[in-house]
């Protein structure tokens, strides 16, 4: 976090003043007091114009509190409903695949609905007879404008080509609201070439083909699936930015590594911070700082284009502060 | 499906009398009468053994029809709560992973329950104000069938290894559900080695580090998503079997590739039906033919160490007949 910041306040017109303050939530909030993320601090974040947040979750938390407590509960507040995270292999990475693909996709992940809903429950709770439920809620309303925002984006790209993945030979309710919706709304694009995968024949091409892809627009939990393993063939989720993004401005942005937080590397100025930096420039190409946001960017391709042994992790970001001011 | 009959008439012992009966089912059916499973066949399909099944689908009939009024209807009627899914990349077998990956691992795929129940449905359909749900259900019963014969699969394997795939940290109640009873019936394996993965973090590893599986048991959805993702990564399709299996032997267990039915080049005989055959090894090992199995199996890696050119359905069907009568 600490590099991410360095690098944004390098990269950032002299005339603008960055305000940022900072919450420290998570794991050390949640053992202190039980919190998650307290009403004050939901209160206080409307307030930003963005937020940038660091990788969550500690194995001494148990699985799901500070996901649903915090980093959902942030994305859901903030109608956060595209989240947008570029699948990009920079020269000079190495990818798992063999034969030097080419890749560079962006997923649009529809972030405030499916299976992420948080709707379900237990019956019978720990007898033989328990059943549990999770509910995946899915609307026009929803679909709708995140594969509009998808159109745009495949539209003003130099392949014009939108991918539809879901499951919709199993999951037929919503499956195939998300087709209708797809075919409805690409008749306003009709530059954009489209297609659909359904998302287990997507993940043969992400390994096989992943040339293919242009931008994928998807379900909340098939974009996790599918970024996992697009960060995993573009060199790793060390690299793998992400935006939640609310277009409309009512609430703040939220940018964040794909990543988890590492407890194991915690605090040992081992992490790359690259994601948290090409994190920071979605920010800042969010915010309108459109030639910042390239620079960082470039500044992170050519740093990996010439990487030589390790370094750590304020190394990594004094680097690419220098090279983004230089 | 021709080749699979073939070779399974060469495998079988000779005091083995194998008798078929043939089913046109799927989309030619479909067309003709509008049905996709009709009771009698279901009826009769009850005194099989073992059940062979084709690849279905054609772009014809509306995604989801056969799979759901067919395979799923069968996997369903048939309770075929186990659906094993070997990963497996034969000597001389590319893989698209750089670095020659040892992959060698079984997926437990749960065939029963989880997001493929059915249970869905739509609000104001067609209108601006559509809602669409799925709803995954989930029983302590049919999951802990499903992981203690995952315990056992892994404790007969020399690495004893079992991972458990869920997404507990948002789909908490089914994924907590899934967690305790993997915890609970770990007890009865204390010579197995466990541990747990969300299944986004899952395909990572299926990339970077395939090696590190041996078994896998998850849930139905994630368990077609991460079955297709290991067929990527062992060669591909043409190469994955797998078995729908109700160990309790009430209802035939159903052996099917887990390829598609390819219609750009159905009937050209181009296909590859290695998959097919490999899944008519899983169905003579269930039958008890193990010795069998194994030269099946082995005719087939015989066979991928030593292609070359191309060979057309009915020569690579032949090829690996002779080497198992041979
Ligand atoms: C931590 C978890 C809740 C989260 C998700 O599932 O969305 C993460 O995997 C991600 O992709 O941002
Ligand atoms: C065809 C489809 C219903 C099926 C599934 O989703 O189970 C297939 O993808 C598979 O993996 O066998």
């Amino acid at each position: 976090m600490a590099e991410g910041l360095k690098v944004l306040s390098a990269a950032l017109p002299a005339d603008v003043k960055l305000e940022t303050a900072e919450y420290d939530l998570g794991a050390r909030l949640y053992h202190r007091t039980g919190e998650t993320l307290p009403d004050s601090v939901l209160e206080e974040l409307k307030g930003a114009d963005a937020i940038l947040l660091g990788a969550i979750g500690d194995p001494s938390v148990p699985s799901g509190v500070l996901e649903r407590g915090l980093l959902l509960k942030l994305r859901f507040a903030f109608d956060h409903h595209i989240n947008l995270r570029p699948g990009k292999l920079f020269p000079g990475v190495k990818s798992p695949l063999a034969g030097d693909p080419q890749i560079d996709f962006v997923v649009v992940r529809e972030g405030t609905e499916g299976p992420y809903v948080g709707n379900g429950g237990t019956l019978r709770t720990g007898t033989e007879q328990e059943v549990a439920t999770e509910v995946s809620l899915n609307t026009a309303f929803g679909i709708e404008r995140v594969v509009r925002d998808a159109y745009r984006r495949a539209a003003a790209r130099p392949r014009k080509k939108l991918t539809l993945v879901h499951k919709n030979n199993v999951l037929v309710h919503a499956g195939h609201l998300w087709t209708r919706i797809f075919e409805r709304v690409g008749r306003e694009f009709p530059e954009v070439t489209t297609d659909y995968l359904h998302v287990d024949a997507a993940t043969i091409f992400f390994v096989t083909q992943p040339e293919r892809f242009d931008v994928i627009v998807t379900d909340n939990l098939f974009g996790d699936i599918l970024t996992d393993l697009a960060a995993a063939v573009t060199g790793g989720i060390g690299l793998a930015a992400s935006g939640n993004i609310n277009p409309s401005g009512d609430f703040p942005s939220m940018f964040e590594p794909v990543h988890g937080s590492a407890p194991d590397i915690a605090g040992q100025g081992k992490a790359d911070p690259t994601a948290t930096v090409l994190s920071v420039a979605m920010l800042l190409e969010h915010l309108g700082f459109t030639a910042e946001a390239a620079q960082v960017e470039a500044a992170v391709a050519a740093d990996l284009t010439e990487r030589t042994g390790t370094r750590s992790t304020s190394e990594v970001g004094d680097a690419l502060a220098a090279r983004v001011s230089g």
